[in-house]
């Protein structure tokens, strides 16, 4: 048989890990936590027990649907803590009934034809890795049909003059770096989700990608969509910019799938980076770092990685002694050497305190006086580690389900003036509720992209809960945060999207007039009110 | 008396232009189109005769309201070409029946109150600078009540850690500079309309700014919109960046008052800029030119400046000999010294074929080693010889307003793979409609902002028309230039906004799905749809 995603592991069936692994994990947590902890097995597909479909489309969609049991539970959740928990414990409640791969447009014209006409709950797929219940269908409606877009996935033309591909919105993430690495091209695009999400997802979740300032948002690199709604077809304009009324693009970009099918797009892609400049440098306190990366962001230098790790981070991410914080500095290019660049910004980390030596910064290919040199620059010490970290975590989080752990991240922004107060209440918040629901627990953070008027801290929280009370447990400690966020003046969400999770903040931060005007203009694209109803707004 | 703005002139009623100017610039032009040309005197205040207002504000509104000829008349339009023209010929047909001042939000929703309940068109005003008719009242309503917004001009604080200012709608240019500096900071958002353009009227026509590449736009500058709507206020969370949802800011830029008045935004703001380096560059062509601005956009060095004249504008505009393009480029910072960047910059220019000497390269203050130095850095030759021009234009317009000459400008962009084909399309269509309406004419082109992806091209166009047919003239030029622009991919506008006067091309530009939700949203919020009605969809 040939390989496929796995229906509840991050990663493909191949990859999910053996009993031995989860065994040698569940030891690890045991000796962690200090108490025993038993290791489940998942079940096998065969074994999951689904409500049978209760429609059949007609004859003419045949070709591109199924009601196969693993396509069902694949496409129930997406890879949310809760949704890692349900999916562990089998529990499909209320699966799709059917699942969609159009092969093109008119194949999605024809899906929102027929599920408008019968009034079925309709979820544009991508790949799946919603982290707030934005792919989970709501109760209710007579079927549920949700159309995955990863078979429309071809590079249609590469403009490399404009630098811009226009792409069909299925691709995933290493699908359509593929088919640009022959031009010599990369769209450099690298959430966390990566292996597992699409050029549509991105664009309907306002993802949050590589470049830590400036261009910090797939938003940045929309030149035009094109999306089916239930109404026909919007695309816009392709355009490097348009001051031609309230951009058609935005509306779109965050519509988390309420507004239509995003089939194409026309994104702005960059040369491969040829010329790398970066380091780590460490700081004595979280204020401090922060100081740093508020003026490198002030200055305008535009790294394109510029994180913080506070000192718990630091120590669980990039192996530090647990009292440093970090900022980790990366430049790249495929025009322009970048080592003024990152002198500056070194000037400006040692001014707030941060000690760096020389032959830390790493310039590749050095130029002639250059500091040092590596062909593996940003990938040393510190800054290699921190990167290695990142691309495995969805991956640690597969071994550990199921033995009771809650281990969850979410992630906002504010601005500086707010910040160092808004940490204490949000950390003191989220220890609170650790400490009542489950006794205790640890809560890190990290800045993963910096703004010249703020930073986006990103939180990370363990916590040893009880084996079937996770969800519950779960829902107390997550409350207890957004209630804090949203009290402090964050965001819900500055790049993990708004899906049913968040909605109840969500409706606390948005203006309402804003709230009315969004519910009518889904309502003059999506008559029937098909498309992912209670996501943002309810139907 | 006081002074205050002419009712037809750009800039106060001090700055008119005086007859023996006047007669001067007849002159000129006499010489110029080689026919002779006779000036007309505009009107005093006193000799305007104006529809009797139609209605009477509740006797609540009466201190913030009024009904005097002068203010009917310097609120009935804007200041296109289309405007000029009617102002100097004393043409108003449909003024506003009552001009309105108010001094808080309070005000605001009055007058919003009173409007709607009485079904009157409500426009908006800031500065009066529109240039596509977007503060110009429809036919067909019982009475059109104007809201002028200039009174509410305040700073209400300034947050030096976020860098980043709350302030009232209503500002001038001028008032929130005077205002932020003080505090060492500056806005820098320098359209053309400076001195008579405000805050919240940059923000709901998305306009264009001092920043020729990165930064270009008021949306970039905005942390938080606070709008008052029909249905109540809409006002967004103050965050660097958000990932809630499609952005309620997003739909509020662009607006040009179809769904509310704004009252308030935080805005970011700049540091003032202590280190600049700026030269211009001499390119044998306009295809050259644009393969190095290309090129300068593509490497992301971000200069302020970056503008590229044609040979027809570089003659016009900055004194060269009509078969040079130029490339002005200007980098500035308040943090970081700018040598290493415009030092790339003339690499990659020079590449291209671009011709500037070390010594033409002007750095401030000179880092040890500069090329050269000087404290007037990015004023001097050509460049500022542009700069002078750039911020005079608008009066210049005044001296030669009532001789039959048509002189407009429209902008628009495109993708740098269709820019050739593009500019031979455009200056074709230009070309062939005023040779067939005027029997001849000049177009010349500049790009005012620049991407990685294309240029905004920036079209001026001087034809000598025949005195009180200049609007109609007019009319077919306009319209045979954006049928071009249109048919060859652009955008009716980068910066101008759509007013009423681009409506037929932005409605075969807008996706129409997009058309309907917009419309949907605005009766949302605008339910006795009295708002600007007609600008960007019909009521």
């Amino acid at each position: 048989m040939t390989d496929r995603r796995s229906y509840w592991a991050w990663g493909m069936e191949s990859q999910e890990p053996t009993p031995a692994k989860r065994e040698a994990a569940a030891k690890a947590m045991s000796e962690r936590f200090g108490v025993p902890l038993n290791t489940v097995q998942p079940r096998s597909v065969d074994q999951l027990d689904l409500r049978p479909s209760r429609i059949t489309p007609p004859a003419t969609l045949s070709e591109i649907t199924t009601t196969d049991t693993y396509e069902r539970a694949f496409h129930t959740y997406g890879h949310s803590f809760r949704d890692r928990v349900r999916k562990f414990a089998a529990d499909f409640t209320n699966p799709p009934d059917v699942v969609a791969y159009p092969r093109n447009e008119a194949d999605v014209a024809a899906l929102l034809d027929w599920c408008g006409s019968a009034g079925y709950a309709t979820t544009p797929f991508g790949g799946g890795s919603s982290v707030v219940g934005g792919v989970e269908a709501p109760e209710g409606y007579d079927g549920i049909v949700t159309i995955d877009m990863t078979r429309m996935d071809r590079v249609l033309e590469v403009d490399d003059v404009s630098r811009a591909v226009h792409v069909q919105a299925g691709a995933l993430g290493p699908v359509l770096e593929a088919q640009l690495k022959p031009h010599g091209f990369t769209m450099r695009h690298f959430p966390q989700s990566f292996e597992y999400s699409t050029v549509g997802g991105w664009i309907v979740t306002r993802s949050g990608g590589h470049y830590a300032t400036n261009e910090t948002r797939i938003d940045e690199f929309v030149e035009s969509i094109r999306m089916m709604t239930p109404a026909g077809p919007w695309e816009s304009f392709r355009l490097p910019g348009s001051g031609a009324g309230p951009s058609p693009d935005r509306l779109a970009l965050g519509s988390e799938g309420i507004l239509g099918v995003v089939t194409e797009a026309w994104m702005r892609i960059q040369g491969r980076p040829r010329f790398r400049a970066s380091t780590g440098i460490s700081f004595p306190s979280l204020e401090s770092v922060s100081e740093a990366a508020r003026g490198i962001a002030q200055a305008k230098l535009w790294p394109a990685n510029l994180r913080v790790l506070d000192p718990g981070e630091g120590a669980a991410m990039a192996g530090l002694d647990g009292k440093t914080a970090i900022l980790i500095v990366g430049f790249e290019s495929a025009d322009v050497p970048q080592d003024a660049f990152i002198r500056e910004a070194v000037s400006i980390a040692r001014d707030a305190g941060g000690e760096v030596d020389d032959d830390e910064i790493v310039i590749s290919p050095a130029p002639y006086g250059a500091i040092t040199s590596s062909d593996a620059a940003g990938r040393q010490g510190a800054v290699g580690a921190w990167r290695e970290a990142f691309i495995s975590l969805p991956y640690d989080w597969n071994d550990i389900t199921g033995l009771g752990i809650i281990a969850d991240t979410f992630e906002t922004s504010i601005t500086w003036d707010r910040w160092p107060e808004f940490d204490r209440a949000v950390r003191g918040a989220m220890q609170d509720a650790m400490d009542r629901v489950c006794g205790g627990g640890t809560v890190t953070a990290r800045f993963t992209h910096i703004y010249p008027d703020g930073p986006a801290p990103y939180y990370s929280f363990t916590v040893l809960g009880k084996p079937g009370s996770e969800l519950s447990q779960w829902a107390e400690i997550k409350t207890a945060a957004s209630d804090a966020v949203i009290a402090a003046g964050g965001t819900i969400t500055h790049h993990h999207a708004v899906g049913r999770d968040h909605r109840p903040w969500y409706d606390r931060q948005r203006p309402e007039p804003f709230a009315a005007a969004l519910k009518a203009a889904k309502k003059a694209v999506d008559p029937s009110s098909i498309l992912n109803p209670g996501v943002l707004i309810d139907p």
